[in-house]
């Protein structure tokens, strides 16, 4: 059982998911806010690789049961009623909702990946559940960590190095590290202890601060706190049922 | 004084580099190799980004005066007179030549590179040497380490973090570390207190023992041995005279 971690989406091409399993780590915000929609009831979450395709979805959805959400440079764009704070993700927001969501890293780490056998969505929230789950699976893993604008960023990567221990303590010697999953295994036991302080101080969680979103980080540090499996399939965004 | 970190070529648009101050890292093996080669009397290096512009450099060339050198897949290319191992770049085989190299990640993230300002080759043998230029320099840097193939490979971001904690050594807390700097340097601190066993236990590494280079390997955990500056200018890689 081989473990790989991809630091950014840009580095590979979306035929080289075809037929893997696959895991997208977003932790500030995107994979973070889908997990909050659907523990608050969302229907499913519908994620878009444009503003464009965004709307055009939107234009064929019925009217009241389709939600927009999403953020451009941390902020909730124009004509949008959801921003990427998992905080708007509420019960009375979006319970029963479909809710398109186009944001500038994770969304598109998401899409990118779509032709993936298994691709579930991962962060700190429930990264327990997901490694419980693909311990189960038994089947290589590619960790596509959506980074930022391009590039890597490290609450993601500390994340995956989070999953992949998670994984080895149920599956031991079994599990063989690339060079970026023994990184990431590092960069976790070295910087991960304290998660709040990690994500306050790196440069995508200074960003949010400044734009008002402490809150956010706060919520984002949470670990191991929901059992869902957001799974991606057809298009969509929907918690897995466990048989 | 800001540093940046980039695990690999892929990511970066050749104009991102225009009038920056780049150090390229290729621990195995073609920076280690270049510092061999101008080592050993080299007059200069070309890197070329593929082996047709290798031939088509080396027709023009004078008889006698130019060596073709390079890999691809560790080994050396058919008709070229050298390999991309350290060990074959002798006196008796450079002294005095030019040498034109093409590899599989190293030259292409020189060529990448080329509209840096300054533009400095770097390996462990010459971490130390790097860091004092640069320290003196005092200018932002762009760390770009070639990689394996389009993506991250351990050794090249540890030489990477080796290289700003030297810097630190010097400049204190005048150097702004970017999330890529940051993971670098915990990785080095983490796993790079035996080069020699992180070489052999890498995945180019591995790859490498596997098809007979296990001297290599040595030869390029050594640390800080050279003082040499190999610097790229119009085309050719040189050792930079220090005034």
């Amino acid at each position: 059982m081989k473990v790989n971690v991809h630091f950014s989406p840009l580095h590979s091409d979306e035929l080289y998911f075809t037929a893997k399993t696959t895991v997208v780590i977003d932790v500030l915000r995107a994979t973070t806010t889908v997990l909050a929609a659907l523990h608050n009831g969302a229907k499913e979450v519908i994620p878009v690789n444009s503003v464009e395709f965004a709307m055009k979805v939107s234009v064929n959805s019925f009217g009241g049961q389709t939600l927009l959400g999403g953020e451009r440079n941390t902020k909730k764009i124009e004509g949008f009623q959801l921003g990427n704070s998992p905080l708007e993700y509420s019960k009375e927001a979006v319970s029963g909702k479909s809710i398109i969501l186009f944001t500038t890293n994770g969304s598109k780490a998401i899409v990118k990946a779509k032709f993936s056998e298994t691709l579930l969505l991962c962060s700190f929230l429930n990264v327990k559940s997901v490694a419980a789950y693909l311990a189960n699976l038994n089947k290589d893993i590619e960790i596509l960590c959506a980074g930022k604008t391009g590039s890597f960023c490290i609450e993601d990567t500390i994340c995956a190095g989070r999953l992949i221990t998670e994984l080895k303590n149920l599956k031991g010697e079994e599990l063989e590290l690339t060079d970026s999953s023994k990184a990431s295994v590092i960069l976790d036991n070295a910087y991960g202890n304290d998660l709040q302080k990690v994500l306050s101080e790196c440069e995508h969680g200074k960003l949010l601060i400044e734009n008002g979103f402490q809150e956010d980080v706060n919520y984002c540090a949470q670990v191991s706190v929901m059992d869902l499996l957001p799974s991606f399939n057809n298009g969509t965004v929907k918690p897995l049922k466990i048989p």
